[in-house]
């Protein structure tokens, strides 16, 4: 089944037992990891269906149209599957400010780790997140 | 407790029920995304302290050296962190022949959907699999 998976160009994502599939979000424009979140089913056909990414929440428990409260809202270019197809990248253009992030900054991946602690690799905030959410 | 996660620079990697957290490996040259795989607790020590890159695989339940079978290690330049801290990102200089899937590709990502089907964006084989595993 695996090597199947690997060379089929038939699309059959693999949702796991919540039947959910991991997305990683990169922008078109360099590449860089904005975010990462789960897909249901629905948020998947949202997604393909209205060109914006859409999440399900496990926290909250609920489907979730990235920017719905912020304006931050990504526009879809292309969505990759990986060999196994369990995982998805969605490549997008970010609309809004162009913070991802629900603190303001662009990519939720602003810290890196230096020694055993960690060092801010960008704080810029596009938004203020007291004002916006 | 969100807030605090978000802006400390206290390293502390949540890790879900199963002790995992995800980890999205990208490529220090180009920033491509490579793959995507878990990290428990040891892998992510083992990591640390090698500088090569190590995981849990779930479908085996054994810690997993990558590149062990393959020579396809993955040397760690950085490790960065989302805003809750519950998925890490690891900024990567493959070795070997620079194909970090196990298809002979460089990334496991080489499949984009266009429209119900699946394209090929990169068929270059860089080992073949059928003689590395």
């Amino acid at each position: 089944m695996a090597a199947d998976l690997d060379e089929t160009l038939v699309f059959q994502p693999r949702l796991d037992a919540q039947g959910l599939i991991p997305a990683i979000v990169t922008d078109a424009g360099d590449g860089r990891v904005l975010m990462f979140a789960h897909m249901n089913e629905e948020a998947l056909r949202l997604t393909r269906a209205t060109g914006l990414a859409h999440f399900w929440s496990r926290s909250r428990q609920t489907l979730w149209k990235k920017g719905e409260t912020s304006g931050e809202t990504l526009r879809v270019v292309s969505i990759l599957t990986d060999c196994d197809q369990d995982v998805l990248q969605l490549i997008v253009r970010p609309e809004g400010r162009g913070a991802a992030c629900h603190t303001g900054r662009r990519s939720c991946f602003y810290r890196r780790l230096e020694g055993d602690s960690l060092t801010l690799v960008d704080d810029l905030r596009l938004f203020d997140p007291a004002k916006t959410y």
